[in-house]
C-alpha cells in the first residue's frame, strides 16, 4: 500500500539483494521508519520487540530470518540454530512454527552451497503467496462494499466500521478486513471507515488511522464504546473486522471488543463480516466460547497509555489510581451468530460448518472436528 | 465517603463556617487536593474548570457560590450577579439553573441582612437532601446486590460491572449506582466491581477506580471492551450504571458505551440496572433513541489521553496519527428493553411508563408525555 507516493510491503529485501528493511511499528504513528535486518539476530529481536507483527508478516520475517543465518554458514547445525532462536521469539505464533518448518524441510534436503539462494526464493514465494491471498480477500470483500454503495443509489460514501488493525501491517500487503477497502478506494468507491481505537494497545487509534491515511482513505477514530451509538444513528453500512482464530463452525476469537461490536450490529441490522484466511480456520473445534482460551496480558497495558507528548518524545502515562489493580483479556469470541459472512480468498460465506464446507469442501470429510488440522494460536495483534 | 480514614463529601463549608471547601476532581486520580473557595468568582471557577462535576455537585457549588456571593453586598443587584455568573459556567447544567432559582426564590422576599444566614442554611439543606436521595438509591441498590449474594449461596464476592463515574464524586455522597456498592459494602456483602475506564475521558479508570480504593472496595480496572467477555464467562453478576437523562417509558440516555453493556447484559442473562434520582427522569420525552441529541466534544479528548508520567507530571499524550480526523460523541441511548429495572429512591421499578409511575404516581395525570415538567440536559459526566 502507499506511503505518502511510495507503494511499500511490510517486509523486502534491500537493493543489495541480501539484507532485508521492514517498517519498524513501534514508531508508528508517530514516525515511519524503517530498518535493516543484517543478521539472525536482528530477524529475532525485530519479532521479539514486535517491530514486525501480526501472523503472517511474523512468518515472513522468520523465513528471512533463515535466509541471513544462512549468508556465511549454510550448514545443518546453522539451520538448526536459526530455527530455534528464531522460534523462541513469540512461541505462540504458529505461522512462525509454520515458515521455520517450511524452511528447514524445503533447505534441508539441498547442498550447503545451494541453501542460501532457495531460502531467498522461498521466502520471497512465502510472501507472494501472502499478498494474493489477502488480495482475494480483498476483492471478496469490495464487493460487499459495492453492493452496499449500490444500495444507497451510488451516491453517498460508504460507512464502514472496523476494529483493531486488520491491515496491511498486520500481513505483507493489503490485509484482510482493510483489504477490501482497499481495493474499494482504489476502484473509486468512496468509503469512509470508523476506525475503533482498540484499547488497551490501540492498534486501532495507531496502526488502522496512519495505514488509511497513508493510503488516503477518509476515516475517523472513534472510542471503542461509540460504535453502538453510531449504528443505532444508521451511521454505520457494515462493519468488516479481522480474526485470529475462527472454529469450524464459525465463531470468532479476535481482539477484545468485537463481539460488543457484533452485538450492535445485531441489534441495528448493520451487516457484520469477518474478513480471514483460510490459515486462521481451526477445524478442531466448534465452540468458541467454550474451546478457545483467552490470553490475559500485562495489566500494565490498561493501565499506562503510550503516546506522542507536546514536545515531540514518545512517554507512557499512567491513567489508574496507585493501587487499582487491573485485568487485560485481550481477545473474546463472537458466537457465528452474530457473524453475517466470513470473507476468504475463497469467497464470501455464512459463518457456519456448512458455509466454511462450501469453500473448502476437502475439509469435509470428517463428521466432527478434526483433532489432526492445525489450530492457530497466533494472538499477535 | 472514606478517604483513607477520614469521611469526606464532595463539598463542605470549612471551620470558619463561611468558606467552602471542594475536592479538587481535576487533579484526581494521582493527588488528593482541596481547595477553598472564597469568592463567588472561586465558586464559579471551579465549576468552569470542573474541578467539581457531576448534576447534583455542581447544583451544590452554585448555592454556595450565592452564599460567598452575598457576604459582604447582600443586595438584589448582587444577587442578581451572582445567578448570571454561575449559570454562565455550564449553561447545559439543569441542576445548575435549578439551584440557582431555588436560592434566588427564597432569598429575594427576604430583608438583605437576613440573606446570608439564610444562603447558608438553604445550600446545606440542598446538600443534605441530595444525600438523603443517594443513600436511599443506595439502599434499594444494595438489595439487589444482597440477593446477588443469596443466589450465589453466600459464598462467592457478587461482582458488578459499572460504566464511567456514577459515584459520590458525581454527589455530594453515596453517588447512585455506586451508593449501592457502598451500602452493600458498609453492610458486609462482599462485593467486587468491574470498572469500565471509559474512555475518552477515563472517568472510570481516573474517578471510579479511586473512589472505591479509598473506600476499600475491591474492584479491578478493564478496557469499555472487556465486558461482554466478562459477561460471557459468568464474571459479572450484575451491571449497574448511572443515567444522564431517564425517558419517561424508560430509555437511558447515559455515558457513551453503556449501550453495548447492556446488550452484553441481555445476551448473557445478566440484570442490568441503572440507578437515577427522579430528577434525572425527563417526563417529556418516551423514545430516547430518537428524542435525546447526543452531545460531540471536542475530538481533543480522543486523540490525547492525559496522565502521570513517570516522573510524576501530568502530561497529555497524542495516541492518533497526525491527519487523522476524531470524533467525539459523549452519550448514548439503552433502549429501555435492554434495562432489568431503575433503582430510584423510591424503590426500584421495571423500566417502563407502568413502572416509574407505580413509584411517582403524581405523574400520571397525564396521558402522554408532559411537555411542562422539566427535562434534565445535564451533561455533566
Amino acid at each position: 500500500m502507499k506511503v505518502g507516493d511510495r507503494q511499500y510491503r511490510t517486509i523486502w529485501v534491500a537493493g543489495d539483494g541480501r539484507t532485508v528493511e521492514i517498517i519498524d511499528q513501534t514508531e508508528l504513528p508517530h514516525e515511519f521508519v524503517t530498518r535493516r535486518l543484517t543478521t539472525l539476530e536482528d530477524a529475532a529481536a525485530a519479532i521479539r520487540e514486535m517491530r514486525v507483527r501480526g501472523a503472517p508478516l511474523i512468518g515472513a520475517t522468520a523465513a528471512y530470518g533463515v535466509c541471513l543465518a544462512l549468508q556465511d554458514d549454510a550448514s545443518d547445525r546453522r539451520l538448526d540454530t536459526a530455527r530455534q532462536t528464531l522460534l523462541a521469539t513469540r512461541p505462540t505464533a504458529v505461522n512462525l512454527r509454520w515458515a521455520l518448518d517450511d524452511m528447514a524441510a524445503r533447505l534441508k534436503p539441498l547442498a550447503p552451497a545451494a541453501r542460501v539462494d532457495a531460502a531467498y526464493a522461498r521466502a520471497a514465494e512465502i510472501c507472494d503467496d501472502d499478498v494474493a491471498v489477502s488480495r482475494a480477500i480483498g476483492e471478496h470483500g469490495a464487493r460487499l462494499i459495492d453492493e452496499a454503495w449500490a444500495k444507497g443509489g451510488r451516491e453517498a460514501p460508504v460507512n464502514l466500521l472496523t476494529h483493531c488493525n486488520a491491515g496491511w501491517l498486520a500481513t505483507i500487503d493489503w490485509g484482510t478486513a482493510l483489504a477490501a477497502v482497499y481495493v474499494a478506494h482504489d476502484a473509486g468507491v468512496p468509503v469512509h471507515v470508523w476506525v475503533n481505537e482498540t484499547r488497551p494497545r490501540n492498534q486501532g487509534a495507531g496502526l488502522t488511522a496512519w495505514e488509511l491515511g497513508r493510503h488516503g482513505v477518509p476515516h475517523t477514530v472513534i472510542v471503542d464504546s461509540a460504535g453502538g451509538h453510531l449504528m443505532q444513528r444508521g451511521k454505520v453500512d457494515l462493519c468488516i473486522t479481522g480474526t485470529d482464530r475462527t472454529t469450524a463452525r464459525g465463531d470468532v476469537c479476535n481482539k477484545i471488543g468485537t463481539y460488543l461490536k457484533a452485538l450492535a450490529a445485531g441489534d441495528n441490522g448493520v451487516p457484520f463480516y469477518v474478513a480471514l484466511p483460510h490459515t486462521s480456520i481451526d477445524w478442531s473445534l466448534d465452540d468458541g466460547v467454550a474451546g478457545v482460551p483467552i490470553e490475559e496480558r500485562d495489566p500494565a497495558e490498561v493501565t499506562t497509555v503510550v503516546g506522542r507528548a507536546d514536545d515531540g518524545s514518545i512517554v507512557a502515562v499512567r491513567v489508574t489510581p496507585e493501587g487499582s489493580a487491573a485485568a487485560n483479556f485481550a481477545f473474546d469470541v463472537t458466537p457465528a451468530r452474530l457473524v453475517t459472512g466470513l470473507i476468504t480468498e475463497r469467497g464470501v460465506c455464512p459463518a457456519s460448518r456448512e458455509g466454511l464446507l462450501s469453500l473448502y469442501p476437502e475439509r469435509g470429510g470428517d463428521a466432527g472436528p478434526q483433532m489432526a488440522a492445525p489450530g492457530n494460536d497466533d494472538k499477535t495483534g
